[in-house]
């Protein structure tokens, strides 16, 4: 199919683009309870408040003796001060006996403290006589104590609701004794690869086709953005066809169709999103990627991500990693700019904003962009750098700031 | 437990440690072949090379009219040149007609171009007149053609052995058809956490016990890292059981002992690893984190992690990661400096490299750091500050290099 009409009049710039998709997404409201080991990366729900004090009680960041501080003001090696030792307390043991002055408690790190101390003498700093022990240097009240509380207050907000749980925020949860938690769902993200010329990995090539490339990067580009993917059979370039599964996946939290590449291609998607709901945009001032395509059908985004697997790709980058992330509830994603010198003079004259692949070595960067239909344009990139739409030539040995990708 | 000896005679310095592991880490050699849908960011165990051109052929790169760039020589919009439409190819059809002079063929985008054709009009540069297309801008030979293995030709290598496999190189994989690879096992970590007063989340805690926080996080970093983590239960402060469970783990390409916290119980981790295998080295001149344990027993790495829940985790980012990355053939993690100014003055006499946890706010570096014992130490960070062992201040206002966590 061919449209004959000037395609893709209404180009937005990349950052209206993105402004439309933040606008259109609503992150997901559906929630789970997971356990602890499946906590990590998923999004709290709920404030959680600290139902008790971690550490829960007062205790020994050391092993040595407890004591009352007093006692051991001016010990020193040539003037030792000697206590009388009351008990021994092992980890996992706790304290019986509460300590007077000239007391002390033998005592492990991590151990409760006794009664009356209020301070513990490192090991290194005392001799063991008999029943005494003698300290060698004056400790103040407190030292060497870990507090109630000190890490974690009980009725204190430690984690708000929304927090991605990195290993960190896991431990809290461990601190705090959780062995579930309630997080969001993630979201299910189905990716629908599209074109009467193409033809699944594994099976053989006929006359005229490719392999589906882009449901296998766009799933893992899913997936790495907190969605739970599954990839559609590949729909033939026909108006029923393609309207069938969008229909048949209305149950999904988005759909992405990955093109097929031609501009009629495209104008199909966007006939059947027009008529099942609405298109928000239809092209877009970036380079490589014009066509993609933003949409929403029964409240669910609809994403049609060009059919070159680099622009593909690359506005998958753009587009679609902020879409799921807001989707997900996960922050949104860093940008790691590096700094380089062009390996060689670049032009552009296409009008629209520019991203050029390159690999970085030794503080160079060698632009590795041949066109937009190779994938090894992606594939061999570290990153890329951008040209602003009003930027037509960097020099060789420019400096240029190289936005890493990063999986 | 308590030995009354000098503990951490030897103490190495942060690099030293890091050389250490990474010349006492074998990567795994066992391979396992994963579907496609499987292999994101897995390793690949042999070159690939292509078995076939990608493209497969000569290709049209636009929605247009497959030409000879010569009949159009001298086209413009006042003086088009008309060519006869021999045929039409849709996606996912092949052209049967060879042109001769004069002729085009309609041609979608992707499509195989037709035997004597030699560039693509665009279909916005013509119009349909009937049985005739009139080109109203001339194009060069070559114009809007994808070459037959312009992106990947037969017989080159494409991804080398142990290449990452990101997204893209996920594509590449697609564009040759293969919907199997062979990549490497991830390895098996197992986390034991250990001592007598360290309580299982998800049960009530008795006296004197805090909760196992220290085999959550490690996993959480374990499996960010590419391992297949599992966690051990609890093992008590006893040298029975922890060499027990030492020797029944033999099966596990690393076992990471998350501690109990005391000097004694890392002294019972020393001399079962003494007794079973080799102690590389015990205690670095970090902080937090000095008493980090890394050993060798029948050829499998071992770690003996502090106890500390902020110590054992900002050591797992120092130690463990690099560890496990060696172990699982994952690239080396890219360390992200972000400039900032300290929000307060810091000062440090700890004789060691100081890892200084920090929130960034508008490029003001916050402390955040409480002490070792203390999880939210790290929950609330965004990153950490490095104080050389040889820096003591540094003062409010400073510049500084937050180096970020990634998660």
């Amino acid at each position: 199919m061919m449209s004959e009409k000037m395609p893709f009049k209404l180009l937005l710039s990349h950052e209206e683009a993105v402004k439309i998709i933040s606008e259109n997404i609503q992150p997901i409201d559906r929630v789970e309870w997971v356990s602890l080991d499946e906590a990590f990366k998923r999004v709290l729900v709920e404030d959680l408040i600290a139902k008790h004090f971690v550490p829960p009680f007062d205790r020994s960041a050391m092993d040595g003796y407890a004591v009352k501080a007093e006692d051991t003001f001016g010990a020193s090696s040539f003037n030792p001060k000697a206590l009388v030792l009351r008990e021994v307390v092992y980890a996992g043991t706790v304290p019986h006996e509460t300590l007077e002055r000239g007391d002390c408690t033998q005592i492990a790190t991590g151990c409760s403290l006794p009664e009356g101390a209020d301070a513990v003498v490192m090991v290194e700093f005392t001799e063991k006589d008999g029943e005494n022990v003698k300290v060698l240097k004056p400790v103040y009240p407190g030292a060497n104590i870990s507090r109630k509380g000190e890490d974690i207050e009980e009725g204190k907000l430690v984690l708000s609701q929304g927090s991605y749980l990195t290993s960190a925020k896991v431990g809290v949860l461990a601190a705090l004794g959780r062995e579930r938690v309630k997080v969001y769902e993630k979201p299910q993200i189905v990716v629908v690869p599209t074109g009467s010329e193409v033809c699944a990995v594994g099976t053989k090539l006929g006359e005229g086709q490719v392999y589906d490339i882009n449901s296998h990067t766009l799933a893992a580009i899913a997936s790495e953005n907190g969605a739970l993917v599954t990839r559609f059979k590949i729909v033939p370039d026909t108006h029923d066809a393609l309207e069938g599964a969008i229909n048949a996946l209305q149950d999904k939290d988005m759909i992405v169709v990955a093109g097929g590449s031609s501009v009629g291609e495209r104008d199909l998607l966007n006939g059947i999103i027009e008529q099942l709901g609405t298109v928000l945009f239809h092209g877009v001032q970036v380079k490589p990627g014009k066509p993609t395509l933003f949409g929403v059908v029964k409240e669910k985004p609809v994403f049609g991500m060009p059919g070159y697997p680099t622009s593909c790709l690359s506005n998958a980058h753009l587009f679609l990693i902020p879409a799921l992330r807001k989707l997900a509830r996960l922050p949104p994603r860093r940008e790691e700019g590096v700094k380089a010198r062009l390996a060689e003079r670049i032009v552009s004259s296409s009008g629209r904003k520019q991203f050029l692949t390159v690999q970085v070595r030794n503080g160079v960067a060698y632009p590795v962009f041949r066109h937009s239909g190779a994938i090894t344009s992606m594939a061999d990139a570290d990153g890329y750098i951008v040209l602003p739409t009003n930027v037509d030539v960097i020099k060789k040995g420019d400096e240029v700031t190289v936005f890493l990708l990063k999986e």
